[in-house]
């Protein structure tokens, strides 16, 4: 009966019938979605979000979406996307991932499978969401199977259509690495299995806390080259030119975005549980930290310096970009919002423009007229998106900053760069 | 009359008619001497070395080679190739580089073009190297001509012709740019001028660093992954899958050599200079200073724990690979080389066997004879020469330690691995 169970769910997979729910569809979920229902598989979204629910109904309008958890029990894959934030004190906050672990145990069935893709520190999977289903009484690798497999997706990178990248796999035992390895070989052009769950999560942490190093290394060479008189962004094409041993990464007002700088705390706090020192992670968090102070000093020295001109105390700063990267609507660990409330506590009015973010921290998008230029002490670039009319405000502010360098071709006496 | 001797010196480099000397032949020199050679430019090697140049007048028999630097008075182009390694308290000695400096600017004559090649940190060139031949009374831009160009040969990397690897160049003003320019065009595929003297030492510098913090971090995520039951070898696989933002680098005994770990001294000191904290490259220069010892704490658990077996307290461990990387002759700053010394400090009888160096640091390498591999209580892996004989050393060996995953095809219950 169980190894028919087994055989069953396999046959399921192959042939698509198998229905799929996706646990949480904030960004990575409802991608998720798309792939699922995209592949032909009957597809189920659930989220706790009504308004995430119905965005994915004018969407997916033939697929079930509900924040019923009760839909599950009709499904042979649980896919779990629910975010691992951090809390107030930076430290990993996995609430949302027990709590639907929760839910979804309270359904869990027969010759079910279940997949978590939510970022976590290696060894969370077996030690605190396993056991959440186990609890159900039934066994795992024999009732039901247990994989993990971290979502790669790097919003806004056109370059890689997302079943391009390929996918990391893991499971409890073979035995379910396998059921999760076909799954997804329906989904990707190329998947990677790995030995273990723990693996699998580390994978996904290393590379993101890689990222994080090397961002914020290059922020703390553009420091030394800026006291060098050496142009940083003239700096990283020539060592671009090596053809092996460098990869440019670019430096800004800090690394934000909820899997970079999130996951490299999620692996503090894990290495401090395991009596690791991670140094240079520590000296990066540091160095990431003081980044948007870097760039508050260099506002109040430029409006400092433009005082005169203006004829009065108060000043006015316009931030231009306040999501974290550039192109897309999350503002999550962004440096701009940051640099927004560090300008505030110096008194200095603030004002944004986000053509991705109507509202943020209780203030609303500005529209950028002329007057909101002109009117500006100091407009910063801080979040370089693509479609902003960068030409209208070099010629309309009385003063930019330029904290990305994408104004290279529209540099003058008004226009001054972080770095 | 002077604009004649700067298109008669430019005519000269397009034609290969200019003599070029080449000051200091060590492993970079005798590279540039090939390329200028055979390029077809009458060619003067130089150095202070007598046994360099012995060996250069072997290779190069049609060439001038020479301990005398009157030869130089008949160059029109001087590249200066000498070395600029740490001192007894790893600050730069930049006394080969001044001394060289000084000579050429003994022969320094009007039309001449003198070029670097040495790593230096970014100011260098102008403050100390310049006024060296400026000293003389002649002019730069106007009676000689003056710029730099660092070398990125890799030594040991088969996947790319030296011709092949863009060549980073710069000059003190447009004038001597244009020329080294001309100059590299002709031994070079692909030359790649920058705005300053400045960014072209910066550039070497950063690439260099580049290479140390990604190897440390890889380093502190091996602990880190051992720590979590993770194997950081089939880790680095797994992420190397992601084809964007992601470089793969391979832990290690730590980062040896003449270029990589020696420019991180040269940045940390120059940046102090200049007040510039750089706690990332602090960092890693702790992570790496640290790392020969975290490999002889696990030789000493290791010839501990076998100490029943072998019966008597004093233990012999033969070090295999005394070079900071493997297929090369260098062993400086060789994390090998450290291990022998902290060995040594805990009364262990240290050998070491390498294939390219029959001695080092008063010891000669042992021949790797059955019995000598048999007598050794540990034999170590340092350095991993695609050359040895793996499969005899783990056959002969009663306990192998291997630092850099060689043998992974040859694991068994005498191999253990560092990660």
């Amino acid at each position: 009966m169980k190894a028919d169970s087994y055989q069953t769910l396999e046959r399921r997979i192959r042939r698509k019938t198998s229905r799929v729910g996706v646990v949480g569809v904030g960004f990575v979920g409802s991608t998720l979605v798309k792939l699922v229902s995209e592949a032909g598989f009957p597809t189920v979204a659930i989220d706790i979000d009504s308004e995430k629910i119905r965005t994915i109904r004018q969407e997916f309008p033939t697929i079930t979406a509900s924040t019923d958890f009760h839909y599950l029990e009709t499904c042979d894959i649980v896919c779990i996307c629910v975010p691992t934030p951090l809390n107030d004190v930076r430290k990993p906050d996995l609430s949302y991932y027990t709590s639907a672990l929760t839910s979804v145990a309270g359904h869990l069935h027969r010759g079910q499978l279940v997949i978590t893709e939510s970022s976590v520190a290696p060894g969370t999977n077996r030690s605190l969401g396993l056991p959440i289903l186990s609890g159900t009484g039934l066994l795992p690798e024999q009732d039901f199977y247990f994989g993990f497999s971290p979502e790669r997706i790097d919003p806004g990178n056109s370059r890689f259509a997302i079943r391009d990248v390929p996918k990391v796999v893991s499971g409890l035992t073979e035995k379910s690495k396998h059921l999760v390895q076909v799954f997804y070989s329906s989904l990707f052009r190329t998947v990677i299995p790995v030995s273990t769950l723990e693996t699998a999560e580390l994978c996904k942490m290393y590379e993101n806390v890689f990222r994080f190093i090397n961002i914020c290394f290059v922020n703390e060479m553009a420091a030394f080259a800026q006291a060098s008189h050496v142009d940083i962004w003239e700096l990283i094409d020539a060592a671009s030119t090596k053809p092996y041993g460098f990869l440019p990464h670019y430096p800004g007002p800090g690394v934000g975005g909820d899997c970079i700088p999130v996951l490299t705390y999620h692996l503090l706090d894990n290495a401090r549980s395991k009596g690791v020192s991670l140094r240079m992670v520590e000296s990066a968090v540091q160095v990431n930290t003081a980044q948007p102070q870097v760039v508050v000093r260099n506002i109040m020295d430029l409006i400092g310096s433009n005082a005169a001109s203006n004829g009065q105390n108060h000043h006015r700063v316009l931030l231009v970009g306040i999501t974290y990267k550039p192109d897309i609507p999350d503002i999550r660990e962004s440096a701009a919002l940051t640099i927004l409330e560090l300008l505030k506590e110096q008194n200095i009015t603030v004002d944004y423009h986000d053509p991705y973010v109507p509202a943020a921290n209780g203030y609303r998008s500005v529209r950028l007229t002329d007057a909101v230029l002109a009117d500006s002490d100091l407009v910063v670039i801080t979040t370089p998106h693509t479609t902003l009319p960068y030409q209208r405000i070099v010629s309309q502010a009385p003063m930019v900053f330029d904290t990305s360098n994408v104004l290279s071709d529209n540099l003058g006496p008004r226009v001054h760069r972080l770095y």
